[in-house]
């Protein structure tokens, strides 16, 4: 099967991937010189990219943002939990994923993944918080968000 | 049409992207967020990434290296002039391109391109020279390659 | 105070730049326009950059590793937790530290720290873990560095 | 001599490490790991970084822009031919350049450079341009910019 980049996958097409649970967003993409170190691996930093990237992907197809409204909620990282478990090489293809594991009134959790040749490379689990545009407040999350983070996800709403 | 990614795309494939003049090797890639500076477009330094990129595939697929044998000369690149024409944002497709223009007994002149939405975004032009791999002397390009410069890129052999 | 750049900080010079408790390790740098992404503040993953960076000069400074010998363990970041503070600006002057809080036969904690304008910015826990050279099985922490992470860390020896 | 990072360098400075030509705005740096490559010195898409740090700095302190008021203009980079002399490795410090040596209505010319260990590593001329803050037209050099580039940095003014 040919592998589609950059293009949300279907849970047949994650399974076909290895991916063992279908996951609310995932995305191809393949390993590039520039993210490689000195120890010819992909450098550590280099995953916060690439789950950053995939989260910016989520937060717009959820209809949280699209980043170019004024009156948009600012999304922040307040904090995550990484574990790098196999390194990545040079020309790898590698699908990462994201979905929403529990949220409360203007904060969520999210986990992240990174597969490649049918094994789990890393796992970074965040929080995320929304901040009023100006960033003075925090700023809800919408309804319609909420029941998506309900219904794709299955989320739990922690009061 | 689907844009193919991380693939070498054919002529007609480059046609149909609005690459006016097919060249050797192009391969299709999406714009991302860690690419983007704060003015809110592509990078400037970033186009050195993308071509340096499609230049490592160029020397494996023509034979020059495989980045991983000791024997293998180590390639450089000696100058460069680089021109952006027109910005490129967040989430663009594009294509990157590269062709030998003409070669020498230890160096090769390359064009590069960056195309999207049927413009030229940015060119750069470099020169490449090879080195035995302890770096030490020059290193002759092979004759297969040399033959496959005139033959595949239409390439000059300057004296 | 002027402050140094690119130098190890000794107790009274992390005091003065605002770091209540003195950390084993610190040092300052100052933030650059390539660290800044579209929303004006540094991004979240350049923050993995400048701890991977400090942990480098430890591991030398510590005895761990020259990164150029054969016989060197290699190191890696096995799990982290990463906690954003305070976002940090364009030409900000900040130190990051680190310090080892405990150590067992084949890997250590550590502790890291980002300060800027008399706040803390950033905080990351990471646990790394010694490998043989070939990345086979696990290298044990030489005596001189566990003695090292006792007396100069206060690390804890855990079983 | 302590070298002193971040800061411009006067003459003196800049002679006492090794610049043969003192130039107009100089500051000093260390490289840094995540700034290597595979092959374990500096990649050639940093030294974009590097140098487009000092043009953003050159920038501010001639008075063509502070980046932060709706009216300052738009600086983009049009073109520049980027010259690799010698390899970059961790740790070492260097020293980056900018100079104008010649301006027009609208855009002028600079000349960047590396300096390392007393040797020129890298050289950078580009023509850059300046645009409305919409993007929309061409902006005229103001009158102190022109009367500062000729005062120190000595360029020539093109029909």
């Amino acid at each position: 099967m040919k592998l589609l980049y950059h293009t949300p996958l279907d849970p047949a097409q994650q399974a076909a991937f290895g991916i063992t649970t279908p996951q609310p967003l995932a995305m191809a993409d393949q390993v590039r010189f520039s993210e490689l170190d000195t120890l010819n691996h992909v450098n550590n930093a280099v995953y916060m990219e690439w789950f950053e990237r995939l989260r910016i992907r989520y937060v717009q197809d959820w209809g949280l943002s699209n980043y170019d409204r004024a009156s948009d909620p600012r999304i922040v990282i307040r904090s995550g939990n990484i574990h790098y478990r196999q390194e990545m090489r040079m020309d790898e293809d590698y699908v990462t994923t994201c979905g929403c594991t529990a949220y409360r009134n203007t904060s969520f959790s999210m986990v992240q993944q990174v597969w490649a040749g049918g094994t789990l490379r890393a796992t970074f689990d965040c929080v995320l918080v929304l901040l009023q545009p100006d960033g003075s407040a925090r700023y809800p999350i919408p309804a319609a968000v909420r029941t998506r983070f309900g219904a794709i996800d299955r989320a739990i709403h922690e009061g």
